[in-house]
């Protein structure tokens, strides 16, 4: 998402009556340094802490939890604000809404006077949830590149860890979108009997090989950037955050569609000049990309791109649960499914959600498939929150 | 085009009774150092080479002349086969088919024993006609980014330099797929007296937004790599190699089609192993970025991608020569028009393509457009030989 368009869902701010207001995140070690996880790569990971945001108030009986799991770059603010005082030096949290602000809080959508709302940082990540920025107690210092590898299903785990740590048995319903939405599947696959409802919105089984290669760009730029210094570049005076940044524009463009692009910026100028100079920044276009990397590097790790583009490039629902048959796989679900895919979004396309749909459908879940149609490509999950709200409103309630 | 491809459409050999045989490169000194001709965007230019390389003879009436302009990171071999002595050290080019000898040569759609077919390297490029890797006279050093900027007009200027220079006043037809469509374009614009019938493949009359954003990237990349030392980079140690790199893969990404790679590569392994080891080389699609990458720098250079992809943002048929409006634009041209587009290339896709072919056809141009389909993406200009090649001979003959 970008921050424009998380502006453009920003309510009227913390103190408005369908906002969940201000927001703290909570931290737990669900893997101890003495017990640690089994990784699904190889390697055992311990400690692990785990950041979490939650909103709304857990029901005497536990059976009102809505599960959100964040997409690439998000993190588990999803909705009110962040206290200005809680991260002191990220001045990028401060003061800002969550990504899905405008679907989550008391009367929206995902209602948060009835449902408990939870949202944790996968491991791996840059945002509180143990990652390649963690300390390595073995060392004493940053994990770097000797971070195990992670994968989507090793994040579901510990998302069941998480559950178990706040006693609750089954949650009403899992969702997320794009990377978010493989963990709502993934959930629904390996914990079965623990999830009711699941939401996979501009999501699909895998990723496409178009996707695998933009990954892989973003990927080489990062790893070619000479300040990356084999990921062990904590603690120095320059980052690698051209490489970042140069990920992040490319990133951009697969979130856009190209309609959206040619309506939002088309040929463009960002000055009123006519002046063709060079190769700086001429074109609108030009300008939000621009502004999208420089805003990223002040807020996202490098390494945590890589091992999370790299969990999304892994993730195949069908070969891990169905031997490649993704409706052998889908037997596994016991939960109802909502599909959710947006007509412009091509790095998860219409068409591979379907397919999941038809999947789930052929072994008897009750899948409800919507190809939602919008300009905003894939970033449409978050853009389009009035008709992601009805869809989930009414699946929710049901 | 890429090399895989390349190899594809290669034919039995220069000896081959449909091949123009060895070939060489002619260079000539189209603009003189005190007379130096006045460009697009401001500044002069002199002196300028112009290297070209032609097959079959030209008709002692001179009108027979089949004009190719190549895109960007294409050159003058466009068939037959390179000396492998004339280019001593240059490895990438010895023994190498032109980039369209499946469609030029003997008895081949463009055929050699009918017409006398020209293409020239462009003003700013890497491949013998004058470039940033030229030594600037005022310095005796490489120009690097005191090269000025350049324009498909300028190009289209010197090409009838070219022209006049071997005495043709008119072409039969001028043509070329991507940036050369859209030189094509803008020769039937500029000189709309020389010109009986121009060709435009997999092109339109301005790049879109999401090119822009492409290219951007891309020069980003370079721009950003420390050993680009802001152009100067000539006879160091070190080229910004991995800047290019990565502005080759990404634009690699945009010239096949999401369902060309699924068939191509999809999620295969490159290795017949499971092992998911990091951030190394492991998707059959990421093999083919690398090699892809690899395979550029050998024989591109930096700043000529910087300037040639900006030729391709400026462009813009409608603002050049209709103020903005391509219809008024099109009035020039007295050609007729030959437009093809490929239902799988979204680097110009059909629709854009279509809208020039509608524009031509408004102002009375007489216009053929066909829609090719094709799995190739936008590469199906060069990959799609056979179904161009029926195209072309048919267009040529009437």
């Amino acid at each position: 998402m970008t921050l424009e368009e998380k502006e453009g869902t920003r309510g009227s701010g913390p103190e408005a009556l369908d906002s969940v207001g201000w927001t703290s995140a909570h931290t737990l070690r669900l893997v101890s340094a003495d017990a640690p996880i089994e990784l699904e790569l190889g390697g055992r990971m311990g400690p692990i802490d785990v950041e979490y945001e939650t909103y709304g108030e857990l029901s005497p009986r536990k059976d009102n939890v809505v599960f959100i799991a964040h997409a690439l770059s998000g993190d588990a603010h999803v909705a009110g604000w962040d206290k200005d005082t809680d991260k002191n030096g990220r001045v990028w949290r401060q003061r800002k809404p969550g990504w899905w602000d405008a679907v989550v809080g008391p009367g929206k959508a995902i209602d948060t006077n009835r449902y408990f709302v939870i949202c944790p940082n996968v491991l791996g990540s840059c945002y509180g949830t143990t990652g390649p920025a963690s300390i390595d107690p073995r060392t004493g210092r940053p994990y770097g590149l000797h971070f195990p590898m992670v994968t989507v299903g090793d994040w579901v785990k510990l998302h069941a860890r998480l559950l178990d740590a706040l006693g609750i048995a089954r949650v009403h319903a899992v969702m997320g979108g794009s990377l978010g939405g493989q963990q709502a599947l993934e959930m629904a696959l390996a914990f079965p009997d623990r999830v009711e409802r699941t939401v996979v919105l501009a999501s699909s089984a895998r990723l496409s090989a178009q996707g695998l290669a933009f990954n892989a760009v973003a990927r080489y730029c990062i790893l070619n950037d000479p300040n990356f210094a084999g990921g062990d570049y904590y603690g120095c005076e320059k980052n690698p955050d051209a490489g970042l940044a140069a990920a992040r524009m490319l990133a951009h463009i697969t979130y856009l569609s190209d309609e959206g692009m040619h309506e939002k910026f088309g040929r463009r100028l960002q000055r009123n000049t006519e002046q063709k100079a060079g190769f700086g920044i001429e074109f609108a276009v030009e300008s939000y990309l621009d502004y999208q990397g420089r805003a990223f590097v002040e807020r996202f790790d490098a390494n945590s791109y890589l091992y999370v583009t790299r969990a999304m490039d892994y993730y195949d629902a069908a070969a891990a649960w169905g031997g490649g048959n993704l409706v052998e796989a889908c037997r596994r679900v016991q939960a109802n499914a909502l599909v959710v895919s947006f007509n412009s979004d091509w790095l998860y396309p219409p068409g591979d959600c379907k397919d999941l749909a038809l999947a789930l459908a052929r072994t008897g879940v009750r899948v409800t498939y919507a190809e939602v149609p919008s300009r905003f490509g894939h970033d449409s999950f978050l853009v389009e929150t009035q008709k992601v709200g009805r869809l989930l409103r009414s699946f929710l309630a049901h």
